[in-house]
């Protein structure tokens, strides 16, 4: 029905997560309206983000460079290091801008139940570097679940007797949110983690 | 913070209709975990849709030919013309593949208030083919709208006398609604257009 390379590009805005027919007949239909150069930007950028960005070499986040621009970055804390479950959880972070220390990206959650075990998210790699760069602390910023608490103490067992303070992002009741729509576990979790009101 | 090429890939997705920055971001992650063909049919199509797409010199209709695979299509009926004001409309309605007739794509409708006139959207060309072809019948399938009657009296007034049989899209109730989230025009109009239950 459509001409080819409008269903192939059709097809291609599809592989974009949920991104189905309509949205992606929608995209389609609007690349014909857009500016040569904005096409020309378009093209290039998926053609450089798959050749040029990579790993850091250190810490796993994305770069174009050998070192990415957090572990370059000289003026950071060299005492603290988070360690997220993926790349995103970086940037994320980055852009409140609040946490001045390091960065270390592992390769997802150990899960038993997906087949995913510490050999396959990078441990080695993040014990070697904690070996190396002498951390005062070491924070796990995971997703709230039982794979994120699995990875915790995991490497925390590993990590005991090195004298290194060892914390996670405190759970509870986001902010904004209306009382009703939290779950229970947040909640439970949220009343046994109160704090004093100062 | 992201690496330039990532930066580049996000800004070219934030072009696209309703997606912002968090979109553009999980978009442009996600090309990173495409197959190399994938990223290659996104980037060939792109280029293919600017420079091979066009409209056709008939009906306008989008193709890559001279003429559109609906006006080449011998099979078709030559005396029903259904006029449209973009080309989403022709594709909406094949694929409901109920019309069997031809189509004819206006350039959007009259709306004198945007500075819209009959001269901006092509009623011209549509005018010189109804003169040759010589159709039985033409339906205009607008958009209900203040614009959409204007066009479309607009046009039958110039008709008139001609002997074609000039109809438009039956409004009313949209199959499956809720009727409590029926507004009054379509419930007004659905009214006075009732039909007998036969």
């Amino acid at each position: 029905m459509y001409p080819e390379s409008l269903n192939n590009l059709i097809e291609s805005f599809k592989y974009l997560p949920s991104v189905g027919e309509k949205t992606a007949e929608r995209f389609a239909f609007s690349i014909l309206d857009l500016d040569d150069d904005q096409v020309a930007l378009f093209k290039e950028s998926l053609d450089a983000v798959r050749t040029k960005v990579h790993t850091c070499s250190k810490c796993n986040v994305l770069t174009e460079d050998e070192l990415c621009s957090i572990c370059s970055d000289e003026k950071r804390d060299n005492h603290v290091l988070c360690v997220v479950e993926d790349v995103r959880s970086v940037f994320l972070f980055e852009k409140i801008g609040m946490f001045k220390g390091r960065y270390h990206v592992l390769n997802g959650l150990i899960s038993p139940l997906d087949g995913v075990n510490p050999e396959d998210i990078g441990i080695d790699k993040l014990l070697d570097r904690i070996h190396q760069d002498h951390f005062d602390e070491i924070i796990f910023a995971f997703k709230p679940s039982i794979e994120g608490e699995t990875t915790a103490l995991y490497i925390k067992k590993i990590l005991d007797g090195l004298n290194i303070k060892i914390t996670k992002l405190a759970n509870g009741v986001p902010i904004g949110a209306d009382m009703e729509y939290i779950d229970s576990l947040t909640l439970e979790r949220a009343l046994s983690d109160r704090k004093e009101v100062s």
